[in-house]
């Protein structure tokens, strides 16, 4: 057999290296494309997002996490690479560094796809390497808090950050029986919503005897024997046997900077609709690429598993000769806490001003059933559009179960620019079961559109 | 007080009227209009659609499917008359013939609402006026419907016609603890979806021991002492002692007909996208019109709740001076059969060959979320697209529980013509909660793109 005519290096070996790497077999043989694919850590292809899910004991075990083993990679002619890290990439040598225990080394590529995902935001405080702080970033956090949680039985969790894996975090540690805090910087948990709606997430976390510090300010850990004993805000002391940091991340672009490869201001690896960076033959996907917004028409950098997917199949399409695009995003998003479901898509209210928008908003309370049908459950649905053109901007939905998909139907709307009055004529889905007459989302329409005339 | 301007004239008081009158009063006074709606019935502005809950036990008593009562409509200046039907309109003379208990008599009008809603389908054959024979086309139907099994407690229900109402039906009577019977003339359950996709439902219905006479007509029915014992088919003869015809309905527009109101092929009144009939000052709205398909672009008429309320909306801000359009239908529909959900938007294989596409359709399984997570259910989906453009022509979907309130992305994405290509970008929810990474919507969008290559 001749050798192949490229080689294909992916580094990173989650869910966009790994989508790419598929894709691009799929497309071509072993015979024309050989596939290397490195992972620093000691699995890939898992869900991140379903790391609180293991965490709380809803998924039984890690591996159910894990969509394709190296083994199964393997069969389809793509190597993959556990415990190795590429430390650099050499545009003029079209070569990677790689570290592993066996040292390091350099291999060719003739495509490269970068798909490092996002380096996790570390406290600069005091304390914070001491044990029982955990990070949950990917499945070997997920292991290893496990771990913790097994030997050491802690009884006191302060969850740091109220975003989406510090809320869903926070769940499954009251799951499992613990006194729960979370700390916040900010006036409300969930700042991707408008203060309102974070506000109703604040009052269920509260009556699901989560207790909230917000609007303090991480100053340090306390320790004894090295094992984390509290967490000191600007609050005050919280006792802790187990701190868990939610705080985010940014896009893991060092290795691509450094080889001279275009990151934009977000910090972000740029690409192009194919995802192409600003180096011939290197690609770039998921959580350490930014994207185009399609709403504020701006880059922004967002870590999410759905796009992480859909831009590691659009290189993987392109690399294997095909065409396939990832125009944007509209910036949705779904998380659900105990018994309450919240969804959010486009702008809040502050990104609209901050992207220039003069914007209204109206905020509509309805039932996820007719009213009279059995289970028919709340729904406060917020719209915020722009004035004088009643174009939809952004939604952000919190209500019980059956609430926060709806998110899509306004995800798809906002994809197409409609207007508030546009989307009273939707044709939505209705039937007693499902929703009442006027769909919740029809309602919160008609009310936005209704109030444009007294906002414009 | 000076005498109103001018005079509302509302006949019918369902959804579709009294929206109407609803909308027209928020925005003129009662001293610039007099609203005055007729209902030959004894209930106005209730949920038809919620009848079989109320048969099924779902809703503990009939006044809970009223939305609003004649007194509270009273209390806004809008003067129901129930009992009371209106048997002609003049043109000429701009006035109304109504016929009650006290007989006959004529009201002027200057404008004009017809909501006269559906006409069940009776069929003509022996014995179809036997006791224990129930429609359940309005509120009085459900009622008598309730009286006759708590006098008579029925055994053996058999359901006339597969379609929405009469899977619904069918489901109340199994909830009720009896032996049920379908029958249809066609050889699946719900012809609106694919014959594949109807399949499923027909094996929903085996499994929750519903007995199915698929491809049987209706030939008579048999009785005793003027009471129904049997259903005859061209299948042969299926004892009963209670039958409920669901056999669907057609738009009440003899009463427009015959005054000389614009009627279309489809037999219901013809409007404008403001709803206005043919006749100056007329209006239509709900079961008795014809609508414009947007994917067909042909008229159809759909008798459905939610486009009776939004077209009674338009009419009566219209009418109230403002400007509201009806600009049509995808054709969404949803319903529920004890564990099964279906939905379905667009058209049909069948519908998109008759209106003239070259389609072709690629089914999907997936789950209603993450795999891993616990309550992830099966949802099948289809997607029929036209060849070449690979324009989404319709969608359907059959599965469990949190299945087919996603037929509302597709049924926005149907809404603006889109891709299956385009569809595969769309910025949908994703949470392990709430839907797989790729989300069944876009696995299925995803499917029928790549197979349109050999489908062009």
């Amino acid at each position: 057999m001749n050798a192949p005519k490229e080689r294909l290096v992916v580094i990173g070996g989650d869910a966009a290296g790994m989508s790419a790497a598929s894709q691009a077999r799929k497309r071509r043989p072993a015979s024309d494309l050989e596939i290397v694919a490195f992972e620093r850590g000691q699995h890939v292809s898992y869900s991140a997002c379903g790391i609180p899910y293991l965490v709380a004991g809803d998924v039984a075990e890690p591996d159910a996490l894990v969509a394709r083993h190296p083994a199964e990679f393997l069969k389809l002619d793509i190597d993959v690479r556990l415990s190795t890290e590429v430390v650099a990439i050499d545009l003029d040598r079209r070569a990677v560094t790689v570290r592993s225990a066996a040292g390091e080394s350099s291999l060719g590529f003739d495509q490269l796809v970068i798909a490092t995902g996002g380096v996790p935001t570390r406290p600069e405080v005091p304390g914070s390497l001491s044990v029982g702080i955990h990070g949950v970033q990917n499945l070997e956090d997920g292991i290893r808090l496990l771990g913790y949680l097994d030997r050491h039985r802690p009884e006191r969790a302060v969850v740091v950050g109220g975003g989406y894996i510090g809320l869903e975090m926070a769940e499954a540690m009251l799951r499992r029986g613990l006194d729960v805090t979370l700390v916040d910087a900010s006036e409300q948990p969930m700042r991707t919503l408008d203060p309102d709606m974070g506000g109703l997430i604040a009052d269920a976390l509260r009556a699901e005897g989560v207790t909230l510090r917000l609007g303090e300010r991480l100053e340090g850990f306390a320790s004894k024997a090295g094992r984390v004993t509290a967490v000191h805000t600007t609050g005050g002391e919280i006792p802790a046997d187990l701190v868990i940091l939610g705080l985010g991340s940014r896009p893991s672009s060092d290795l691509a900077r450094a080889a001279g490869i275009g990151v934009g201001t977000t910090g972000g690896i740029q690409t192009d609709r194919r995802m192409r960076t600003s180096a011939e033959g290197v690609w770039a996907a998921g959580d350490c690429v930014e994207t185009f917004h399609l709403v504020s028409q701006r880059p922004v950098a967002i870590a999410l598993g759905t796009h992480a997917n859909k831009q590691g199949r659009a290189v993987g399409i392109n690399i294997g000769g095909g065409y396939a695009t990832f125009p944007g995003v509209v910036g949705t998003a779904v998380s659900k806490l105990c018994g309450t479901e919240v969804a959010r898509t486009g702008l809040s209210t502050a990104e609209a001003a901050a992207a220039g928008f003069s914007a209204y908003s109206v905020t509509t309370e309805s039932t996820t059933r007719a009213g009279y049908y059995p289970g028919a459950r709340k729904i406060k649905t917020k719209i915020i559009a722009e004035r004088i053109t009643g174009r939809l901007l952004g939604a952000q939905i919190v209500g019980e179960e059956g609430a926060a998909k709806r998110i899509d139907a306004l995800a798809v709307a906002l994809w197409h620019g409609m207007t508030v009055e546009e989307m009273t004529s939707l044709d939505l889905s209705y039937a007693p079961p499902f929703a009442p007459v006027w769909d919740p989302v029809l309602i919160a329409a008609r009310k936005a559109a209704e109030a444009l005339g007294s906002n414009s």
